[in-house]
């Protein structure tokens, strides 16, 4: 089955694609896009959900709210950015990186005191690079690889522990046999003081460790919100799950397992 | 003193900066970069922190963490996103736009069928689209004002009640006379099961609102979290704040009120 991931060729989403999967891939330009085409049954999907400096992605999340889809897996992948150009870094005169790389780069980028241009994608910069002798972009191992860059100056990343997880997406959900993780979404739809601190106590009063919980809006105007929360498989959870379906609208997103990535 | 925001010219940051303030106005290419600069005591930043599509801002979130600075007032405004074009929707040949303002506005651009080139800012797309007689690009109210487009299409966002919160930034606190809402950053330093509905049951238990919730990565590996938690002002705040403080590690972000905004 084709595997549907965000392009343009040489993101992140596509090197983990391009490790993890055997099958055809497909580059589409926005999460929504490749969510609403998972919905379809026509392909999986493999989108990112949270990234340890940026916290939870929103378009993901949104996406998971709108189509009906399960979560299938979920895998890590370390974010590393290079910079990659032909002359030395004294000999630079301008850096071209994505708003959001040049976010997780900006200790050392302010540090280097170069010019930064802002592009629209880390494989934006590798071509906006080639047209000038003494350009740099701040790219990735793959984008270098594609575009066929030399890389000067490795991990330009502020933080060395920077990690996007990412989850598989498909029509229809897993049976949770191997799994060792289950996702829900859960919408209180009305709203009372306390009201999280009851939902969760659902959870403690079991002994069931929630491993992430992300408030989102509701849209039903600011200050509502709804939660997606991931907990641990263990003893009591399908009782558990129970009791919250009398306290909130649950919506269960899949139970899956970690995929191992080749070569990381 | 200087109201330092997030450029380039005619980003919504800038659009609220000039609204509110009469202050001279200082564009800096990036969140981490304002609230460093704020924390030196040079200037006030107004900068996003919540999105009502995209969830919470990463980098605003990750600067609070990283630097002392202090919330001294928040603001609402409405992003709405419009077509500028020098001609008729059927006679385009490729539209211009961010990839976040892409996605904020798939599914009628998906409807239109026209190529979409993903530029590094709504700035970027108004200039790249007066290089072409067939292009559009997808901007702000301000960023075609700027920039002397003609708008042919409003209102493109998915989500009409699309709203983004920003606050005000400070070097020192204010005294919390007139504040509505204070914001905490809790760090539990320890994980153990239920230590969140823990926490979150000193409020509860008093009857204090939470007006939201977020968790961030700690940094000290993925699973860790901190929580960014916003409370309505009332009666046994401050005795809440003491206990939850024997829990956990406390940091007051700031009390403040919001501001209201000229011609919205």
């Amino acid at each position: 089955m084709t595997l549907a991931t965000l392009g343009p060729a040489g993101t992140f989403s596509h090197e983990l694609a391009a490790r993890l999967y055997t099958d055809e891939i497909e580059l589409l330009p926005t999460i929504r896009s490749i969510i609403k085409h998972v919905a379809t049954g026509a392909a999986k999907g493999l989108v990112p959900i949270e990234n340890s400096e940026a916290g939870g992605v929103g378009e993901t999340l949104q996406g998971l709210m709108e189509f009906d889809v399960s979560i299938t897996g979920e895998a890590y992948i370390p974010i590393r950015h290079h910079l990659a150009a032909r002359t030395d870094p004294s000999r630079l005169s301008v850096i071209y990186a994505h708003p959001q790389t040049h976010e997780q780069c900006s200790i050392l980028l302010d540090k280097l005191g170069i010019e930064v241009v802002h592009t629209s994608s880390n494989a934006a910069s590798a071509v906006a690079m080639q047209r000038d002798e003494r350009a740099g972009a701040v790219v990735s191992e793959m984008a270098a690889a594609i575009y066929n860059l030399p890389i000067i100056l490795r991990d330009l990343q502020n933080n060395r522990s920077n990690i996007t997880r990412f989850v598989e997406i498909s029509a229809a959900p897993l049976d949770s046999a191997g799994a060792t993780k289950c996702s829900l979404l859960v919408d209180p739809e009305t709203d009372r003081v306390g009201l999280l601190a009851d939902l969760l106590g659902v959870f403690a009063r079991r002994g069931i460790n929630l491993t992430r919980i992300e408030s989102r809006p509701s849209r039903r105007g600011i200050g509502s919100y709804i939660f997606f929360i991931d907990l641990a498989i263990s003893e009591g959870l399908q009782e558990a799950k129970e009791e919250l379906k009398g306290m909130a609208s649950v919506r269960e997103l899949g139970c899956y397992a970690r995929m191992e990535v080749p070569g990381l």
